[in-house]
């Protein structure tokens, strides 16, 4: 199996202001290339740092993907030391020049001086073309080995990797991959979902097994490790089957599966029309569901009654009833679904009403607290449930829990 | 100033799996008592990958804090590889296996056989009691220099690093200080806004200079490097007033600010309310706005009209405008805001309506263009613009542009 390091480039990095989610992104897209990632490495904006990480990383196994430091300002100086080390002299390149220009004209803007520097190009060196941004990446080749330099922009690095770098790569690696696949749980504890697949290890070896909780649910990831590509694939098939048998109910989709994605594709199935109330989510359910292409075919839109006022107004949650129960109550819910569906024309309704904290908490309302209502046509259920962590983390988790009672109640209809 | 070195271990760094939040607590932890972090690497759960990037680090600075692979796993051989390493043999030590033994009985449990490998110390380490979980943290000093092992769980990490392993290393260094401050703009390309602050690197020297270009804007960042806590703290202010006295106009806050929480700000000095009309972003305006604490004070609630009856029944966006414009034009997006602060009763309003793509673009509307109105009491300012990026970049792009056009029109307006 071919293998590589990874040096991230920048003083941020070290200092912890950034968290190295290109390293992240690099070790999960080689690995199920069946590309080793052997070491990563983080030096700051230091010429002298950055020369040495890359030449050490170069004698070790003779490839380094480099991210960071191509940009146009005094701090980015990884092409120069870079190409300094592989001897290349910088070019500067009018055909780039010209489609930063270009590029920048698209957005009604024109590139400033400093913006020539990206137009550099180290003699020898293969341009591999930045469609997402400015700093097109780079390939050096020598008798030190390989340096791969990509921009540190995560859309950048992401679109070269998968559009110039891993075609590249793979075409000089040969035989096994290292695959995983995934199912993915909410509403369970890890403990439940362990104990209720105990045992699984055995029957899926040689595939390893692993539990992924976050705030959205717990995954259960299985990996083949060094297979011939056919026979991952059989096995980790046959994998996830036994883990869907065991444990379906608590399963609302495989690998990437986004729940929203899961909820608005039952919904266009039966020719439904969805409509969302939200108070303490504060328009995340709707961010959510919006951040679905297509979406717009089957969810026509939402109120954010985070005032109270708002919700007697735009969705006649009566005032008796605020009063009586409490904006947070599962009355108040239940109403705000009702008001939504029926002024937005949906059959289908999400409304959320909770205590997302840090403030607001009462010994019978802590923080934390959430209601939740959901609707299919006539039918609504209400639940309540109490989320632990932060502000965000309860918003997040209250948001997941919404659009998974959607997708029960919605399963349980026949489509 | 004293310089270190941060060693992350485990598989699941390599492949991705997991982010590094570790090193960057490390990083700021260090940074914020002076120490330098030189580097950070990664390495998997390899016996001869980790002897030898312990070496290396400590061959370059002489302390290397190691984290992760202290558990009673197969996989854990962080502590075995470093003892040999400095020569040390492993001692079991009963007390140490007797607290863990309490410590399982607290939660009504027993230790398994393989935990006794957690009650092994390399004789001469120190032990940094770990009261967050049953590995405790070592530190072996020898020829070779300091390496101080951690485990990898980050509340354990964060305790012991705080309580035994800060003071220790304090102890040891001397003086100086590494603080940082930023400034935020948003709205203005990285290079434009260099070039207006141009040679800003030598009126601020000692302190550097770095540009963070995001989806949210681009940060300026002065670092002060090792000078004296008070030092520091006054070369940072006047390097901030020179960069805010060239470039104010662009700059809506210092640090972490966050603009949605400017916005909130500067209106509830103003005793006003705020509403949201929100298309193509679908709630996302909202979710940002509350996701500040205490923004319930000025934000009133919105609407998301993704569906464009939606923007003529709650809005009273008129049929007409919708024909004749689209529904993403300045016409509408002017009509949308309006309509919000009619309906809910605000003097501020957002409106957002756009083409987030990845369909939807046509030549005169291509995916990114996006329609911005906000409006103070009577007065509605409109604009337009094509931002690049995916679509959840076109949207939180749009978002923050939204925001910022609030801010710069309730900044104009007398508080």
């Amino acid at each position: 199996m071919a293998s590589i390091e990874i040096l991230t480039i920048g003083t941020e990095l070290l200092l912890g202001l950034t968290l190295d989610t290109n390293s992240a992104e690099l070790g999960r897209a080689l690995g199920a290339a069946g590309i080793a990632v052997a070491r990563r490495t983080s030096v700051g904006d230091d010429p002298a740092a950055i020369r040495d990480a890359v030449a050490e990383a170069l004698a070790r196994t003779g490839t380094v993907i480099c991210t960071g430091g191509l940009g146009p300002t005094a701090d980015d100086v990884t092409k120069k030391v870079v190409a300094d080390l592989f001897g290349m002299p910088l070019d500067f390149h009018h055909d780039l020049w010209q489609g930063l220009i270009d590029r920048f004209a698209r957005f009604g803007r024109v590139p400033a001086e400093k913006n020539r520097s990206q137009a550099e190009v180290p003699r020898g060196a293969k341009i591999l073309p930045n469609r997402w941004g400015t700093a097109p990446g780079l390939w050096l080749e020598g008798q030190q080995g390989v340096a791969i330099l990509l921009p540190g922009v995560p859309s950048e690095l992401r679109g070269l990797l998968h559009h110039e770098v891993l075609p590249r790569l793979l075409s000089r690696a040969g035989g096994g991959v290292i695959r995983s696949r995934s199912v993915r749980t909410t509403g369970v504890p890890e403990s439940t979902l362990a104990q209720r697949i105990t045992g699984i290890e055995q029957v899926v070896a040689p595939l390893s097994v692993a539990y992924l909780p976050g705030l959205l649910g717990v995954d259960v990831r299985l990996t083949a490790w060094n297979l011939p590509a056919a026979e991952a694939d059989v096995s980790l098939a046959a994998g996830i089957r036994e883990v869907v048998a065991r444990a379906g109910e608590w399963i609302y989709g495989e690998d990437d599966a986004d729940l929203a994605a899961v909820v608005l594709n039952l919904a266009r199935g039966r020719g439904m029309k969805l409509a969302t109330a939200e108070s303490c989510t504060g328009g995340g359910v709707g961010a959510r569901i919006t951040d679905v292409p297509g979406s717009s075919e089957v969810y026509l839109g939402g109120v954010i009654a985070y005032d109270n006022a708002i919700k007697e107004s735009l969705l006649d949650v009566p005032t008796a009833l605020l009063a009586e129960h409490g904006a947070v109550s599962e009355a108040v819910a239940s109403a705000m679904v009702r008001g939504v569906t029926r002024h937005l024309g949906a059959q289908l309704g999400i409304a959320v009403t909770g205590v997302a904290g840090p403030g607001g908490g009462t010994p019978e309302k802590p923080v934390g607290l959430v209601c939740i209502a959901v609707a299919v046509d006539e039918e609504v259920a209400v639940s309540r449930a109490v989320f632990p962590g932060d502000r965000a983390e309860i918003r997040t988790r209250a948001g997941q829990a919404a659009l998974n009672r959607l997708r029960q109640m919605l399963s349980r209809h026949a489509s």
